[in-house]
């Protein structure tokens, strides 16, 4: 969206009255604040209509990020009367009354249950989403191995890489095997060369571009080999998307405490649903612990990173698997698996490079030359290779219209992708 | 609250259906997410409603904690269906088609006008709240002065310490005069003892427990005295609450980007009020291109401390700057500055301390011995002392029940608090 914003450069509002409201050039509403007295009712209104029907349309073909868009929370309307915050440890209750850390407790029971742990040996909270969670579970990783360095695939999220940089650590990207999933063998080198020193390792479960999982079996069998004991790593899962979903797909990896893993963090609104970004992280009650004692030195258990906390969040979280419940999860995961399936078999069909990685719902595609069709779909891309990410809104008849659509507007042969997605994903006139 | 979650070791639903939604012994809902196939609207409706009445008996007494309960965004509520998200740098568009940016940018274009800065030389984002505003400032004064030390008073927010420790920088505690400000003679002092390295100031608008204002004019004129070169400091305004007070409020100090400062934050469920917490943080743009160019490296113009970050947000925020307007907001300001002087004097005539601050509604007092008077009224207090901030859902009539029913449980006579609020506000047998 261009900036519609009008310029002006004083508080003064008579003279702009007149342009309130009316739409600029771009079909845009102009926003700007600009009336001393305030605006009328009527007019914010019109301007709240025209944007929802502007959202309304975009919906309709957002494909892609791993947004879940189909929700429906008009049941807690009510509570936006209220500044809800569960600022502080949500297990130490809060002094702010207005809270609701019993919601949260019940959905970081519920995690726990996922992801097997039991409930007073884990420790957690409901973050502002997936970076807050990274952010977190790093931390703990830090404040336990100071000296430590982090190792994440080049495959990883961009905040891990901004969180080392924030934090002040010594990261390693660790090579990737062509579906997008961590490169045991390169970072086995990599342990060897720094052996050292302890290791941090954040964990794709799955990357952001090509939704590959990252093998924590493996990876823990590549830190013992090489010489690392539990007392010297700290595994953190960025499970953004697939730490939801993975549970509910039978012969899909384990995402689960039983493994020697420090945390796991989900966001929200990514597979759940939410209007506002949030996520959970779950950690071991004895890191957190840890972590408090340096935390009281300034008199505080102050145990999160964002202080103050969205009490909605955590209510969202908690009507949402509260409606879904264990079976309505497991449709869902089993619906967008199917049209990603589906729609891969659209691609490969019409000759377009497609990959699409087990227990994944992104399906990997050469990326469109046309850069209003990219635009239109919403989708996310990456050099050569562009995505879609089939979630609960994404339907049968969007994904019909979408490769339709793609057809029409690629005027070309389809590009090499061998040495990105695989020879075999690869359609261009060498690997057909 | 306490914690009233069932606990139940497995996902299993029928055994625990009979107990679902009943209250427990401490007369809250059971909130534990047990039913396999989805709890029914009827029995979700019902604990939303019986929380809906929780909130309200809360909020008709809450008068401990700065932010504003009065506010009404019902007009908003059809946004609930989307997740909107202005992932990344607001002024750069986000790729993520269901954003509110232009919502977001004419937020910051109208702070940008009530601080003083003009449009093209400024930078800013609309934060998940206080903390991330401060985390942000922070930032960027870290990575304009590396090597540089921060320099915070003792009654600083606790972000600020965890923030230092997360950035692994040097902190220093300022000491404060009695009023809460910090103490230019301290950190003249302080200075010269470090003045190998550049400063990173960040100050109180005003501070948590007492509503002090720190002195910017007084600080930068130490700064200079210490011979620390406007190339050697950086200066952070944590201006959470009276950020957004003080321009309303005549010959009070004035918060503008006129001063050599570096950035501002204000939290918008503050003093504006909103559902969930957030907040705007502003810095002149040549900051923001010189922290640009470190974040290329990597790849991405990932300018915010979140990545993700809430659309209802700047949303919520413009609709509640439109609706009031500058004169709405200067009412509201003089309102809860005069019930705030109304309170000081009730409990004086009754004989407690009391101290109020110049420009502020934080009304000071000594801490009472009822706990369960605490609680109800949601006081805050630190050490002896507690504190009342009068927002704008408080009103005459809460104040004059709070100091009855204050007076009626206060079976002691008043402590000395000369030491922690001043000779003169104290009531005691020494100082009456």
């Amino acid at each position: 969206m261009e900036n519609s914003v009008k310029k002006s450069n004083e508080h003064s509002g008579e003279e702009d009255k007149e342009r309130d409201i009316q739409e600029n050039n771009n079909g845009h509403m102009c926003l700007a604040i600009t009336n001393c007295n305030g605006e009328t009712h009527a007019k914010l209104d019109e301007i709240i209509t025209h944007y929802e029907g502007t959202l309304n349309q975009k919906i309709s073909h957002f494909l892609g990020y791993p947004t879940n868009q189909n929700f429906d929370y008009d049941a807690l309307a009510p509570l936006l009367h209220f500044h809800i915050n569960n600022a502080g440890d949500p297990f130490m209750g809060s002094s702010y009354g207005v809270n609701s850390t019993d919601f949260e407790i019940s959905v970081l029971d519920w995690f726990a249950k996922l992801w097997e742990i039991k409930k007073g040996e884990y420790w957690g909270y409901v973050t502002t989403g997936g970076t807050e969670g990274n952010l977190h579970g790093i931390l703990i990783g830090r404040e336990k191995f100071p000296d430590g360095i982090l190792y994440t695939s080049q495959d990883s999220h961009y905040s891990i890489f901004k969180i080392a940089r924030i934090y002040r650590m010594q990261c390693i990207k660790v090579g990737t095997l062509i579906n997008g999933e961590i490169d045991c063998a390169d970072l086995k080198t990599l342990l060897l060369a720094h052996k050292d020193k302890p290791a941090i390792i954040n964990l794709n479960i799955g990357s952001t571009m090509k939704g590959a999982i990252d093998n924590i079996d493996m990876v823990i069998e590549t830190l013992e080999e090489r010489g690392f004991p539990r007392d010297r790593f700290y595994i953190h899962c960025d499970g953004a998307l697939f730490g939801m979903m993975l549970p509910f797909l039978e012969q899909a990896p384990s995402i689960t405490f039983k493994k020697s893993i420090g945390s796991i963090t989900i966001s929200g609104h990514k597979f759940l649903g939410c209007p506002i970004p949030c996520g959970v992280l779950l950690t071991r009650l004895e890191h957190i612990n840890t972590l408090c004692k340096d935390v009281e030195v300034i008199g505080s258990r102050d145990t999160t990173i964002s202080g103050s906390r969205s009490g909605h969040a955590s209510i969202f979280i908690w009507y949402a698997l509260q409606k879904k419940g264990l079976l309505g999860l497991e449709n869902e995961v089993h619906k967008c698996i199917m049209n990603a399936c589906y729609l891969k078999r659209k691609l490969r069909d019409a000759g377009i490079c497609t990959m699409l990685n087990e227990y994944s719902n992104t399906v990997v595609f050469e990326k469109p030359l046309d850069c209003e069709f990219i635009r239109k779909w919403n989708l996310a891309y990456e050099g050569d290779i562009a995505h879609v990410v089939v979630m609960q809104h994404v339907t049968v008849e969007m994904l019909d219209s979408f490769v339709d659509e793609f057809i029409k507007t690629r005027l070309r042969k389809p590009l090499c992708l061998a040495d990105k997605i695989g020879a075999e994903n690869c359609t261009c006139i060498l690997h057909i």
